[in-house]
This record gives C-alpha cells, structure tokens and sequence, in this order.
C-alpha cells in the first residue's frame, strides 16, 4: 500500500499522464506525431534519471515543474515543447490521485474480501459456541460467538459494496485546464480529454472537479469507516485478551516485552487502534478541503492530497493486518463458557423475569427477581435451590437454569441466515474490484 | 429542522415504537388485546402529562425509564405490565434515531431540490456571463458565471442521490434485545420485530446493529458535506462581496452593524460558515463511535446520538439557509466584467503563449510573453500596442486582444451540458424522499 | 455550570457591561450623569421584560441589537441615546465571554480542589494496598493502588495550577471599538476603557484583542485537557468493573437496565467518556477560529463563542462528576489481591531475571526464565518447586516467591513522596481561584 | 526540523539513554565499570553499522529490542548483559520524546524571536500607515498597519513565553521500570534515575509519567497555537494579495505556473494553511491519548508518539517559514490608502454619527447619516457637499471629511504602546530557550 503512495509512483503516473495526452494530441493531429512519440517514449521513469529529478525538486517546491523540465530536457528541443501541451498541473496530480486511489481501493477490496471469507468461516465453526453478552462492559445474556462474527461479516459486506460504489464514483480523471474551460486544448479540446484519460483507464468528467471535492471526501469516510471497523475488531481482541477474561488471543508473532518475558502482548491489535486515531483525524481535513474558494484553492488541494494519501496507507494497512489478526486469532471456548457461567444465574435474571411474569405479571417478575437475587447475594446460596423454596417457580425450565448459555434465543439461527445472505453476496461480488482491463465490473 | 430533534419530538416517537410494539404482540397473541389498546390510546404525548414526564426525568438520567414508569402509571395496573414487553432501551433510541433522521433526511433532499433548481436556472440565466477565473486567489483565465454555478449544481445533484441513498440504508429499525438474540421476544420474536417495525415505516434488519453503527457513520459524513458544500457558496460570496471585488452580495435583510450605518455584512454566508466548522467536527465523534465495544457500548451511543442529532440540524439548518442565500443573491455582472478586463492583458498569456506556440515552439512563446508582460509592466503601454511592434504576433486574434472575456474556451458548452443532464436527473428523481405512505421512491 | 451559560445569565453580562460603561462615561464627563444613573437602573433583567426581549430576538439575528432595542426603549428617550455608546458589539460580547468563563474556572478550580484532597485521602489509605500494573492491558508488575492515585493526583494539581495560570490569563475585557483603534470613544477613550472594564472585575488590554484569540484556545485546549483526565479515570472503573476484574465499581446510584436486573452498570463513568469525546472534537475548531481574518471575523467569532461555551459546560460537568465518582468509587482490595496473584509467578519474571542476572548474566538469566516459564505451562508444577531443583536459584527470596505483591520496588516511597509535595501544593494554592472582590489570589 | 526527527536522529537519541543509564548504574557500583566503558563507546551509531540496524528492524516491529539487540553484538558478551540494565522501552522512549522536543523547542523558540524582531521593526516602520480595517470582509474603519502589525507582535510574544514555560514543564527524563514501581533498578534506584537523567540534561520526575500524557498534550495545544498562528498572518496575505486588493504580495522565488506566466501565486502563504490543518487535527489525538488505560496503553502511546512528531515538524516548519514570509513581504502602501479612500466617505459613517450626536442625539444622528449616505448612492454627490447642505453639519470637521484616514483612533498610541512593551519583553527574555549547558535560563 505505501508503495502506491511513495515517491518513485507518484512520478509514474505523472509522466504516464503526459505520455497519455502526448499520444491523444498526435493522434488528433494536435501535435506532431515524432514529438508524441519522444514523449512516450521518455516520459518513464527508467528512461529518466532519478537523481536529476531530485535535484530538480531542490531548487523548487511546485509538485511538477522540475519534472517536466527534467522531461523536457530528456525529450530534446523538438518534442520538448509540446510536453504538457495545454494542460495544467492540477489536470496531473487529479488524475494521478485517482489512479493511486483505484488502486489503493483495489488492493483494499481484495482483502475485504479475504476478511469477509475468514469471518464467514470462523461464524459457521462458531455458529453455537456459548459466550456471555457483553453490555457497558458488564455480563448481559448469552450469545454465540458465531453471532459476534456474525455481526463484523455484515459490517465486512457493506465495506465492500462501499468500495465498490466508491471506485465506480472515482472513474473520472482530470482534464479541464486552468479554470476548466478547456481553453488551451484548442477546438478538439473534448476528443483530446476523453482519448488522454481513456488511456489511463479513465473517463472524461462532466465538468472539471478541480473545485468540487466531494467525490475524496466521501472517499475519505470511506477510509475512516474501515480504520474504525479494523479497530473495532482489534480493540475486542484487546479486551478480550485480558487475562482476567481470556477468551480470544493474538496468535502470531508475540509482542515481546524487553523485560518481562511472560507477556503476551496484542501488539497487532493494538497498532490498528492507533492507526484508525490517525486516520480519522485527517477525514474532517478533507471535508473541509472540499469548501474550495474559486476555481482552484491550493491551500485546501495541498491539505487534501497528503491527508487521502495517508488515509489510503493507514486504511489499507489496518485492513490487511485485520486479515492477518483474524488468521492467527485462538479462541479459548472453554474460558468462553466459565466466564458465561460465572454469573450464569444473576445473568438468567431476564429470562426468570419474562418466565415469571406469564403467571405472576412482569412487575411482580421484576420485584421477585431482585429479591432473589440480592438473597442470593446474601447468603451464597445458588438461585435454583432458592428458587426451589418459592411457589412462584414451579414451571420454569430446569435445563436452563443449569445451562444458562442455553439462554440464548435465536443467535443461530440468526448467525445461519446472515451466512447464507452472506454466502449469496459474495458469491455475486466480482473476485476483483476492476476487470484487467481497468473496467469495474 | 430543530422541532425534529426536540424533546417533544423525541419523546413521541419513543411513545409510537411501545405502541406499534404492544398492537403487534397483541395480534400475535402474546399480550392481551385489552392490554394492547390501553397502551396504543395512552402511548401518546396528549394522553400523558408533560409535566409528569418531566419530574419523572428529574429523579433518575436514564434516558427511557423515567418515561416507560409514567407510561405504565397512566395505562394501569393490568396494561401496565405490557408495556416494553421484550424490549430493550436501546431498541427503542435507535428505532426513534431513525426515524428522525429519515425525517430529517426527507426535509434536506426537498431543499437541495429546490437549490438544484435555483442554481440550474442561475446557470442558465448567466451562462455566458463572463467573469474572471481565480485560482490561488489571483486572476486566472475568464470563465462564465454559468459554469461556476454549474459545478455547484452538479455537486448538488450528487448530495441528491446521496440522501435517495442514504434513506435507503436507513431502512432498518431496531429490535434485538439485550443482546441481539431476541431472547426475551420469546418464540414468535421474528414476526413480532416485523410487524413493530413495519408498523412504523420500517424493516426488521438482518442482524440486530446495536454495536454496527457504520450506517450512521456514512450518514454523518454525508451531512459533514453537505455543511462544507454549502461553506462553499457562502465563501465564495463572503469573498466575493469584498467591496474591493463586488460582484456578489447577500440580499435579504441586512446585517446591522450597532454603530457602522455604512455596513453590509455577508451575515448569512458567515452564518453557514460557522455551523459547517461546528459540523464537521463531529464526523470523527460519530466514526470513534463506530469501534463498539462489545454487544453495546453506552460511551460510544452516548457520544452518537447527540452528535447525529447535532449534525442533523446542522446540515439541515445549512442546506434551508443556503437556498435562502442563493434565492437573494444580488449579481453585479458590470463589476465581473470590470475585474476581468482589470488584469485582461495579462490574463491573455495563456492564450499568447498557445497562440504563438504554433509557429515559434511553446518555450519561446513562453519566454517572450514573459518578456512583453515585463515590458507593459515597465511602460505602462497596452500588451496590443507592445504586440503590433512584434513580427511574431500576425496572426493573433484581435478581437480577443480587445475583449479577453472572449477567451473561455468551451464554457458555454459544458454550461449547456451540464444543465441538460441536470435537468434529466431532476425529471428522474422523485418529488419528495418518501412517498406519503413511508415508503421511499 | 449549565445556569452560567445560560440565555438569562448571558443576557445579564450584557446589560451588567453596558451599565459599567455609561457610569464610566458619565463619571468622565461624557455623557450625562442623569442618562448613566437611568441607564444603571434599567439594564437589570429584572427590570426590563424577558418576554419583550425574546419577542425582539424574534425580528432580528442579530446578537446584541436587539437586546439594546429594548434597554433603549426603557430608558426612555433621554437616556437612549447613551446606550452602548461608541462601543462596539465585540466589546460586549467579548467582555462577557471572558466574565462567563472565569466564572466557570472559579467553579472547577473549586471541584478540582475537592478531586485532589479526596485522591489525596483515598492515596494515603490505600498506599499499600497491592494491585496488579497492567501494560497493554495484560499484566505486567504489582503495584499498590496508591501508587495509581498519586499519579492521578499529581496531573490534578497540574491542573489546578493551570487553571489559575488561565484564571490570570483571562483577566482582559475588551473595548476597543470598531477595528480597535478606540476612535469613537473620543480623546479619553483609554480611561473610559479602563473604568467600564474595572467595574466587572477585569483590566484594559494593550490592545485590542478582537482578532487575537489566542487565549481562548489556550482555555480550550485546558477544557480538552480536564475532559480526558476525567475520561482517564472513567475509563479506569469501567475496565476495573468488568465482572472478571471486579476491582473497582460505581458507588451511588445505579445505572438501571430497563431488563436486566442483575445489572450494574458503570453509568456515571460512560457519561464521562461521551463528554470527552464531544468535548475533545471543538478544541481544533477553536483553534482554527485564532486564524482571524483582518480586524474582525464572524465566521471565527461565531464558530468559537458557542465552542468555548459548549466546552466550559461539558468540561465544569466532567469534573464535577468525576468529584461524585471518586467519592462513590467502590473497591474491593480482595479482588485486587486474588487477581495480582492469580499470575502472580509469571508476574516475578522480571525479579528472577533481575535476581538471577547477577550471577549468571541476565541474557542467561532471562533464557532460564523463560524455559521455567514454559515447564511451568506444561507441567503445571509450581515456579517455586521448579526452582528449588535448580542449583542456580539458591538464594532468591522465597518470602517475593510466595507473596508477588511484594515486589513493589519503591511504590510506597513514591505514595509518600507524591503525598508531602501534593500536601504543600494544596496549602499554598488558594481555597478559591478568585477573592470576593474579584481579584485572583 | 525534520532533522531532529527523523530515523538516525531518533535511534541516535536511544542510545545516549543507554549509556547514560550505563555511565550512572557504574559510578553505583551496579554494573561492572568496564562494561559501562564498552557501552558508552558502543551505543553512538557512528560505533555501530547502519545496515545492520536496519536490517534487525526488518525482522521485528518492536521499537526499541531489535536496536537493543545489535548494540549488545556490538558491546561483545561480557558488556552485553549489562546494557538497558532494569530500564522498559517506554523509558527510552519517553525520554527521547522529551529530548526531541526540547530541541524542537529551542528552534522555534529562536524562530519567534526573529519574527518578533521583525514585526516589531514592520509595525515600527508603519506605526502611521493607514489602512483600511476589515471587519465581516468589510471596509469598517481605518487603522494603521502598524497596528495590525502590532496585534501580531503581542500574539508572537505571548506564544514565545509558551515557549519558556513549555520548556520548563518538560524538564523530566522518564526512567520508571515496567510499572513505574522502579522495582527492577534495585535499592539504589532513584540515584540511578538521578543520575542518568542530569547526564541527558534533565530531572528525575516525581512519579513516572508513563500514562500521565498532559504534559504532552499541553505541548500538541502549543503546537496547534503556532500553526493557527502562521496561518493567520498567511491568511492575511493570501486574502490581501488578490489583484483586487493588491496590499500584500509576497516576495521570494515566485510561486510558478505551468501554464500562465502572469501569475504570482502566494505559495508560501498557502503552504502554511496547509500545515495547519494537518497539524491542527493532530491535537485532538494527542489530548485523547492523555485517557491513558492502566499503566501504560500502547494505543495511546503509539498514536501519541507519532502525532507529536509529526506536529511538531509541522509548527517549527510554519514558524520558520513565516519569518520568511515576513523578511519578504511586499507592501503596498499607496494601494492602501486608496483602498482606504475608495470607500472613505462610508466609512466615516462612524465618525459621522458620533460627531453629529452630540448635539442631536445618537439616534437622530444615525437616521441622519443613513439618509446621507442613501442620497450619495442615488445621486452619486460626494458626501461633502450633501453635508454642506445641512445645517446639523455645521462644526465637522473638514479636513476629516477631506482625509478619512486621518480617522484612526489612537492607532499609534496603541502601537508605540505595545512596541514599548514588545522592547521590554524581548530584552528580558533570553537569546535562546536553553543555555549552552543544557539548562533553560
């Protein structure tokens, strides 16, 4: 993912743009055809010389002047002219960014899709295994640990329908001129913008986007919404890790501690967290870059940029290491079940008040209820025995005051109607978010 | 917008979601059929004293019980049990959030239609009225009116289909229990969620979303565009109306000064600015809420819903006022004109640099506009007069040379453009979100 | 803290500073004492009619003209004119930011006292009392309780003596006129500026600080500072009161589930942590109000006014509720100890390395403890019988072996170190942050 | 700036920790004296091979071990055991963190210095220059820019007193063992704490400061302060360079075009904005990274680490590029004045109102002006003669009327009032932020 964002790529897709819009332009006649094919032929990082880059880049802080001086020089007096033959900087570094963006959105919806494959496989293995509900971080009621994961592959789905909504959005590139107006393209100003981004695997835009941000701005919610759901799912593994609870633990490289060689830290885990703080910081940056002042408003496109760019490495990397956490992830089921069980009774306290409500009313359910409970309290005695001695209790269910993870209404057959709407969803997703050839599917 | 939201609001749709509960309990047999109509008639605001309600929320801060205690007194004793059977709080806040959002929702798409229709007929109206392009704060290159307002408008039929999005994936209601499994909705639980959620515009989602909050999440961040889309215009009119500039200004009812009589303060567009600042930053409030804890997590509900309310009427208050501001916007097309032709000469170089170009190679062009820029700058003479002494500059268009507006490349066409597919996509979208029965188009 | 940012009491600054300056006026001689003496009388809320005013807010949105229409009309023609006179809106609304939020400091300098003496005490009482240190949310080394208390109790003070430091800070009305040149205030401006700001308690600035908000961030930042505090310590009951921990839980009253009655929710903890993270995203937003543009900037004003009120209030909130937490706060030294020795002998790995270091080498050491480590995991004998049968563990202590929560190092120095210093802090800081008379101590 | 950190800079820093610690626990008598001699010459990374430091980094995602690891190589066997002797990593880090920042510090610190040295001299030069003030993006009132300068100058001191106080808050090293109990140093820890932090110029805190952040996040709020700042000033110019207003421009290389040659971007100014933005939404990470969980949150650490580096790049780049920014910038005072004047009549509203008040009532005299100035906008008659037509405007004075700038409160009181100040302010604050020794003065 930081490949696609560095340096040395970013340089390969400006000069990709200009080779792009070279080709269009002698194909329409617009330049000549020798110079065209200079510039193709130059306009590659190999044909180039890095160090004369960088040392063209000391001597300016505009993105892509000493670029193209550097091209120029490369491409020899005659096609030098016609490099960047009526385009503006702007037209590049749009574009560009587009094309880093598929490609950051593609590597993302690959591993969605690895994500969304682990979580339907550990749901079904997991689709009845006992463990308590967790509410303000206090025992609530049973649940499976399947519907748990159940609940993430959901959430895993709609991340990839987003991603791909989002790369069908993101299929225009740029090529408007200063102001848009396409003015110093000339009078084939259209054919030359729609040929040049065909190229890149792009499409002519309506209008030039130069001011109107919103398409990386719905983007970068996006890439926050994915930080957050990589954090959601590391921080349960956090918590759940405590060895007080200990029901779920990083596998994996340990984290180790340079002193104290018995711990076990999360440390994959908890680097998501931290990654998904950073990103989200930066998703208000770009909404507030898309209040652009005129035609163009660098202080608002210089915000923007780096902050998608860094969006797009701390999304991508917490997603493919949430890949990576869910692999390794051991699940303890039998401290699943000692931990459900160790308040089994107090936690049976919804089920003993609807149980004893159809006879007694819910409100006599509830006094009765806490009654018990705050006995049981008390003097230590377990609630079925006090129970036992109560009129009130004769017709509730004895299994389920012996196995209270049994109280667990309809979690499976919840868990299997969101594997088989999960199973059908992917099936019809396409494996890869574009076709070879660029095209979305 | 803010009635929405109020207490009142709130109150009453928390009343709506116990009745449509207890009238389908009661067709499905679970509860009394007396019990059910008890609570239906006495689940309304008119039905209870506010006052009640009000002391009842003095003694504890639990957001539902103190309302649920009054609710049961006025139904009771024999209904009373009956009431909230099987539910849990968080059922009923979530269910009620999105109804209000729908609503909300519903009141933000009717204004972005009629700003969409305000701006299409502004781009019409001013389609080739010239005025100077800026980027970077400076004089660019000329554009029209028409095509800045066009951008505006294409932005603006993107919110459009956001919200018909939006209220799309805000079709689920809330009905879970504790923890998901509707344990405590007891045998029938599914169809009971159904027809309760039915009953209020709604479907039973797939899984229970207590600790899936990612749909709020996107919806936050489409009222954080919102906001900086309608920052947007209003910046571009505070900075417009500079008296230095003058070529747009807020109409309507004037922002006083207390002691200035001479003032005309660009009140409404500082307005939007500030509630989008506001707005904004509480996108990453409601994305931090997203990383759930556990089956239900009150710090992170705690922190979204008030958030999501925030942001609601916010963007709501935002998108009102900015039709407002579009409707009385005052156009001074002599001033664009007068900026324009003010740096004309200069603006001219690109199309100098192009024109030239063809015969003597772009560096060379570029290297003696700079030259004649310097020079008019030095005498002061007209860039025509410098030109006329020049061998080089035969053939360049006169009439350009004496009205630089002229140089707009292909505005009016992408204006043309631009309004005809915004006026496809208007004809296409519905009249309003919903249709009167809840259902949306 | 709500009462002080309230309609009513902000109403009431105005009028309190609009009285200041007529009396200030008519003692200098500038305008007539009869106006100033009727001005004095009539700008009270309890003279003039609250229902008048909110019909006037009705016509205007305007912040203060509306207010100055109805004290005008109350005065009477002959005073009218006198009202507000040669100030400028800023200048009231500035002044009485400054008068809310050093009443807003008073009140949690005054909790935060309360915080530190209880954190003082419950430090001193539980200086011994051994815990478990958690790292990465797993066990690390014991520590005692007090040793955690005193680190909170050391940023309390840091607090504390930043409030006094803001408190001094703030001490600056504003009255500057129209762009702070203090022109319509006539030749003897200066001594009018100092007698109206003197009157409410506060000093002239240099100069004008209408563009100058650096302050208030820095108050912002302060508020941001106390809501995570705060949230630092919730977030501490909330993980000790899981029920697998159980070290730490909520006194007071309960946070009841509308179901579940067993339940004990950490709710005044959770209600902090929503603080916080609402809290926490406005202090970017006041900051970004300090980039005033040009001499007065509404988008800026209106953006940081409600901010800082909003934060006052949920900052003044977070720290009185944190006083009420702490006083409630639960704690059960059983469980501490059970949960420290629950991994007590992995715990001691760092002793055995240490201890062992010193005659094998400690990369010796730490390889040897690590293979104990691990014999002890699959034969689940002992540490303690592991190491006798070896020759290299003669003479460690066997008393640390037995008792982990010995191996404290100096935890309970630290306790008494903190204590004495924090003693000394809070008998040299005053009891309140203001004297009567307005001045800080 | 970037300098200070980067990778060699940071790993530079670790190592001087280690051997400080080494040179202290020999000169205790705790580890063998030769082996402190080995590691004193091994642990700077001229000793060591860069190569292989990287590489060990390649193999482990721990921060510190994998350093660890090649200096014992390095250090041979018999020192190797006694090197990071009972330190954590958190130990290391931390005071590495402090050291960073207090260069950092010392930078900026030089840097305000200088930008204060130079508004003071601007505002001196331009005490009288008359400008126009803006209030709203309006013309309000004449100041000077002397003043506006001034009100710059009084922000830049108070940020350069942050500096000293920042530097004095962050004066403690970190060395506290894995809980901060110093268990593993031995009995004679707290020397050895001493000991080491006095040899890296700093002092042993009263308690570890592991999860006690608010230091940090004090800093984060300096930080944001500076950047708003810097952008302020930028804003300025940004706003005040456009072709319409044409009062500022900034000076140095010129910010290119790649297509029109005409234009003169101010790049530096935008660039600032920049930088804000992104370092203004890094602060709400740091300050919630001060909610430390237990003894140390490794999600807090590793969010907190970064976005203070990154931050503080970002402030010392903003502070150091606006002293640039301020050496070149250009001003042009004749466009000031007639900016001033262009709306000069209007603008004397103010001075209008007061003056005819005294003897006809604040109101009548408004009325009175509103009515002028709605006739010179009909009839186009400069507001002169309108008023050499009324009687009430007998005694004006004309030579006002005549020069609207001369309106301008005291404006140079004002400014020689606060360079009086600033000269006193800068000569008792210190050259530099530290002494050469290491101390702050």
């Amino acid at each position: 993912m930081t490949a696609i964002f560095d340096e040395k790529a970013r340089l390969g897709r400006w000069l990709a743009f200009e080779a792009a819009l070279a080709a269009s332009q002698a194909e329409l006649g617009v330049i000549p055809a020798a110079a065209a094919q200079t510039i193709c032929r130059t306009a590659r990082l190999d044909a180039l010389s890095l160090e004369e880059i960088k040392e063209a880049y000391q001597e300016s802080t505009n993105s892509l002047v000493p670029l193209l001086g550097v091209l120029r020089r490369h491409c020899g007096p005659e096609a030098a002219d016609y490099v960047h033959y009526g385009a503006t900087t702007q037209d590049v570094l749009d574009t560009a960014e587009v094309l880093a963006h598929r490609q950051a959105l593609a590597i993302i919806y690959g591993d969605l899709r690895q994500l969304a494959e682990r979580l339907a496989a550990l749901a079904g293995r997991h689709r009845s295994t006992p463990m308590i509900g967790r509410t303000h971080g206090q025992h609530a009621l049973p649940i499976t640990l399947g519907l748990k994961l159940a609940g993430w592959l959901g959430e895993c789905l709609r991340h990839l329908e987003r991603c791909g909504r989002q790369a069908r959005a993101l299929r225009y590139g740029q090529l408007g001129g200063a102001t848009g107006t396409l003015a110093a393209l000339g009078p084939r100003a259209v054919e030359i913008a729609e040929r040049t981004l065909q190229r890149l695997g792009l499409e002519r835009p309506p209008l030039a986007w130069h001011n109107q941000r919103d398409g990386m701005a719905e983007l970068a919610a996006l890439y926050g919404l994915l930080l957050s759901f990589c954090e959601k799912i590391a921080g349960e593994v956090v918590q759940l890790s405590r060895p007080e609870i200990g029901e779920l633990t990083e596998g994996g490289p340990r984290g180790v501690s340079s002193t104290m060689p018995h711990k076990n830290n999360p440390v994959a885990s908890q680097r998501l967290a931290a990654l998904a703080r950073h990103g989200r910081a930066l998703v208000p940056v770009v909404l507030e870059a898309t209040a652009h002042e005129h035609e163009r408003d660098a202080r608002r496109l210089w915000s923007e940029w780096p902050a998608m760019a860094q969006l797009a490495v701390y999304a991508g990397t917490a997603v493919q290491r949430c890949v990576g956490l869910c692999d390794n992830l051991r699940i303890d089921t039998q401290r699943m079940l000692a931990n459900l069980r160790a308040s089994g009774e107090a936690m049976l306290a919804e089920y003993l008040v609807f149980a004893l409500a159809e006879r007694h009313g819910r409100l006599a359910a509830q006094r009765l209820v806490r009654q018990l409970l705050e006995e049981r309290e008390l003097t230590g005695q377990p609630l079925a025995d006090l129970l036992a001695q109560r009129s009130e209790a004769q017709d509730l269910d004895p299994a389920l005051l012996a196995h209270p993870e049994a109280y667990r209404g309809l979690a499976e057959q919840l868990v299997d109607d969101a594997l088989a709407q999960a199973a059908a969803a992917l099936a019809a997703a396409p494996a890869e978010l574009f076709a070879p050839a660029g095209e979305e599917r």
